[in-house]
C-alpha cells in the first residue's frame, strides 16, 4: 500500500484518541514506521524528534536494546499467568523495588494496566478503607483546579480540566473542587523560589469546612501536567501533606506523569520530603513501552483490608491482565537501567543545557509569558500581553499550528493550549536538544512574524 | 531465592487482585517460571493445566511461538507512539480486520487498555452522542441482574454482581437495573433450547418506563461470565436488540470476555444476527498477551462527533498507551492465525468431546444442578439440593476448596462461588480435555466424600 492508501485506510476505521477527527482532513495522520533512540521515522522517510516522549511515557529511547531484549526473552518464557494466587518473578522483583526506591513507608504494591486504573484503584482504596475502619461519613474526595488524573468516570471526576469534563458532569462524582497552585500567575504576588505557598489557604479553608466527609485529597506533585505543565513548589506538597495529616485526609499523590525522573528526582515526592498513602505510578514505570500501573500504600491501609475471608472486607478489584509478566519483565529492566546507568546524574548537564538555551532562546520574546522547568520539563507559556499576561483566546488554536509546523520541520512537540513543553526521553543528547531549542524558535518566530503581517 | 523466599517477598509486598490476602498465609501465592501451551511450570517444577486460560485471556496457549516471534520483531521496530496524529501499520491493519470480521454496521474502532476502559468509552461515547444529538434527557444506562463489565467506577456501575458492588454503591451511577436471564432456575420454567426467551419482559418493562432518560442498555452476550457462567439462547439477544431500536436506546455489547471465538463464533452477537450500536472487546484481542481493547461502533455515532473543532464536539478520551504498537502488532497476530489455521473449524471436534466427556462425568452427581456449555465454555453447576436447585451457601466456599485440591493435582480451575467452569486455551489436546473432565470430577468426588463423613 502506499503511503497515501494507508493513511486513507487509517481514516476509514480508527478514532483516534483526544482528537476532532475532522481536522484530520486538512492534517492526515502521519504513518510512523520505526523508532530509535528519540526519532520517530514515517513510512515516506521523514523523521520527527519526539519531544513528548510520545505522550510523557518514554525515558530511554525508542526500541531501547536493552528493554526490547528482556521483553523478547520474557515472551519465550512467560506472557502472562492469572494474578489471584499467582506470581512470578518480576513482579516480585519490580514490587520490592518500587518499595525500596518510593518514599519510606510505602509497603505495599497493587498493579493495573493504566494510569486511570491506578487512579481508581486509589480512590477505591482509599474509600473502603473508611467504611472499614468506622469513618462511614468519610465519602468525598478533593481535587485541585486544573487537576488531570485520568478519564474513566472516576479518575475524570478528580479532574479540574474544563475542556475534558464539562460534558460529563452528570456523570461524575459530587467531588469537593478547590483552587491549586497558580505560580505564573500568582494571586498573591510571590514567586515559586522564596513562597511559603499562602495559596494552601484554599485547601485548608476546603479541609475545615468539608473534612468529615472527605476520605482523600488527590494531587499531581509538583507539575500540573495535562493543564500545561502549570509548576509549584514542593513547600505547597509539604504543606498539604501537613493539613492532610490534621484533617484525616488521605493523600493520593498521582506520579503517573512526573514519577520515574521527569522532575530530577526518582520521584517528585522526594523533593518536598513527604509519604502520601497512596502512590499512583505508570507511562515512565515500562519506559514508554507497555501498558502498566502501580499503586503503593502503606501497611495501616493494607491491613483494614486484611481479615478472615468472611468478613468481606477484601479488596476486589482486579483487571484481567493485572500482573502481566511482560509489562512487569519491562518495568525491571526499566529500573534496572536507572540503577546501573547513573540515569539521574547523568540528567544533570543536560536539565542544565535545557533550561539555558530554553531561557536565552524564549525568554525576550514579546509573545512570551514565561519559561519555567522542572527537572527535564520545561514549559513555554505563550501570552498575547507580556505585561498582563493575558492568554491568547483558544479559538485562535495558536498551539496546534506551531504544532503542524513544527512536524514540517522534523520536531514533534504537542502544545497544550497556548503551552508548548519540553519532555523529550532521558536519552536524547546535548545536540538534539540544541537542534529541538532552535528548531522550537524558529517555529515560534515565524509564526508570530506572519500572524503580525 | 528459594521458593519460599520467592513467595514470603511477594507477600511482603505484592497486594494481589481480587484476593483475601490473608488467605495467602494458609495457600501463599504460586511462583510461575514458564508456560507452555496450556502448562504453567512452578518454580519447584510443578505444572498445571491453565482451565481458566489465565482469566480467559489466553487462546492459543502460553508462549505461542507465532505471537512471541512477532512481539519481538515489533519491539526492534516501533515499541510505542502517541496516537494522536500519528499512526501504525498494525493498528491500521488490526482496525481493517476487526470492522471486516465484526457484525455489518460496525465502521468505527476507538481503542484503549483494558476492558474496563472499553466499557467506559462505550458508556461516554453513548452519553457525548446524546447530549450533541438533542437528547439531552438521555443520560443514564439500562443494565442486567448478574452482570459484569469490570471495575473502574463508570463500568462497575453497570454491574450487577453485589460481591464487586456493594461496598462502592455510593460512588457510583444511578443505572436503571433489570433483570437479565437466568435460565438454570428458569421463572417461567422454560428451557433455554426451546423457549422465545419470555423473561425479556423485564428489560422491556423498564424501557416503557424509563427510555427517554436512557441513553444506552449493556450487556454480556451470550454468558455473563463473572456471575458464574451463566448462559442464555441468542433469542434473548435477539429480542434485546429490537427493544433497543424501538425505544431509541443504544446497546453496548460486552464481548470482553466472549469474544474472539469462545462461545464457537468469532464473536458471540453473530448468533443472534444483531448489530449493537458499541462492540467493546479485550481479553482474547491479544491471545492473553498484553492489554489492549477496543470499542467499535456505527459511523452514525461516529458522525456526531465529527464537526469543526470550535464545536467541541470530539470524543476526547485517551490513555497514554492507547494504540499500542506491541499490544496490536500481537493483536494482528492474532487475527491472521485465526484465518491461517482455521481455528473455529478445528475446535468444533473439541468442544463435542468436552460437551459429552463433561455430561457424562457430571450430569448424574447427586451435588450437580446442571453441566451447560456454550462454544468451549463449559460449567458445573454445584447445588445443595438437584431437585430444588438450592445452592450451597457462600460461607462454605466449596469453590474455594475444591480450586485448592485440583491445584494439587496439577489442574488450575478457580471456581465463581460453586460454578466450575472449563475455559481453556483453544490449543488444548483431546488428551489433556479428558485429563482436565477426569481430574476435576476425582476432585470433586473426593470432596463430597469427605464432607459425608
Ligand atoms: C497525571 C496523570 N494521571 C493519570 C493519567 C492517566 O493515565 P492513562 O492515560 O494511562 O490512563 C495521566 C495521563 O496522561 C496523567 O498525566
Ligand atoms: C465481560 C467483561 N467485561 C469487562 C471486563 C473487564 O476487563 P478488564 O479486566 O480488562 O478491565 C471483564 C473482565 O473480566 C469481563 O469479563
Amino acid at each position: 500500500m502506499t503511503y497515501k492508501e494507508l493513511q486513507a485506510l487509517d481514516l476509514k476505521h480508527i478514532w483516534h484518541p483526544c482528537s476532532q477527527m475532522k481536522d484530520y482532513e486538512s492534517f492526515p495522520p502521519i504513518v510512523i514506521d520505526r523508532g530509535e533512540g528519540v526519532w520517530l521515522y514515517d513510512k515516506r522517510g521523514n523523521r520527527y524528534l519526539d519531544a513528548v516522549s510520545s505522550w510523557w511515557v518514554n525515558l530511554f529511547g525508542h526500541t531501547n536494546q536493552r528493554i526490547s531484549q528482556a521483553l523478547a526473552e520474557q515472551a519465550q518464557k512467560l506472557e502472562h499467568v492469572i494474578f489471584a494466587n499467582f506470581t512470578h518473578e518480576p513482579a516480585i522483583h519490580v514490587a520490592d523495588k518500587l518499595v525500596a526506591l518510593t518514599p519510606k513507608g510505602l509497603e505495599k504494591v497493587f498493579f493495573a494496566d493504566n494510569g486511570s486504573a491506578a487512579i481508581e484503584v486509589a480512590l477505591k482504596m482509599s474509600f473502603q478503607y473508611r467504611a472499614q475502619t468506622n469513618q462511614p461519613k468519610k465519602k468525598r474526595f478533593l481535587a485541585f483546579s486544573n487537576a488531570y488524573h485520568g478519564e474513566t468516570l472516576g479518575a475524570l471526576s478528580v479532574g479540574g480540566v474544563d475542556l475534558y469534563n464539562e460534558v460529563y458532569a452528570p456523570l461524575l462524582l459530587n467531588v469537593v473542587h478547590t483552587e491549586g497552585p497558580d505560580c505564573f500567575r500568582c494571586p498573591f504576588g510571590e514567586s515559586p523560589s522564596t513562597c511559603n505557598a499562602p495559596c494552601t489557604q484554599y485547601v485548608e479553608e476546603q479541609l475545615k469546612q468539608h473534612a468529615d466527609t472527605i476520605s482523600a485529597a488527590i494531587i499531581e506533585p509538583l507539575i500540573q501536567a495535562a493543564a500545561g505543565m502549570k509548576m509549584y513548589p514542593p513547600v505547597f506538597l509539604k504543606k498539604l501533606r501537613k493539613l492532610c495529616i490534621e484533617y484525616d485526609v488521605h493523600l493520593i499523590a498521582d506520579e503517573v506523569a512526573v514519577g520515574f525522573g521527569r522532575t530530577g528526582t526518582l520521584f517528585a515526592c522526594e523533593q518536598a520530603d513527604i509519604t502520601p498513602d497512596f502512590l499512583c505510578l505508570s507511562k515512565g514505570i515500562t519506559g514508554g513501552y507497555l501498558p502498566l500501573s502501580a499503586v503503593l500504600t502503606t501497611n495501616e491501609v493494607y491491613n483494614a483490608f486484611y481479615d478472615d475471608y468472611g468478613t468481606m472486607k477484601a479488596f476486589l478489584h482486579s483487571h484481567s491482565y493485572s500482573g502481566n509478566p511482560l509489562a512487569l519483565r519491562v518495568a525491571q529492566e526499566v529500573l534496572a537501567i536507572f540503577e546501573e546507568e547513573q540515569v539521574l546524574t547523568k540528567l544533570i548537564p543536560k536539565q542544565q543545557l535545557l533550561k539555558e538555551l530554553a531561557h536565552e532562546a524564549f525568554d525576550h520574546l514579546p509573545y512570551v509569558g514565561e519559561y519555567r522547568q522542572t527537572g527535564f520539563v520545561g514549559a513555554v507559556e505563550l501570552v498575547a500581553n507580556k505585561e498582563t499576561k493575558k492568554s491568547y483566546p483558544g479559538e485562535e488554536r495558536i498551539g496546534y499550528q506551531i504544532y503542524q509546523r513544527a512536524l514540517e520541520k522534523g520536531l514533534l512537540i504537542r502544545p497544550l493550549g497556548n503551552i508548548i513543553y519540553f519532555m523529550p526521553p532521558f536519552v536524547i543528547s546535548e545536540d538534539e536538544i540544541k537542534w529541538m531549542i532552535e528548531t522550537t524558535k524558529e517555529v515560534l518566530d515565524q509564526y508570530f512574524k506572519e500572524r503580525c503581517e
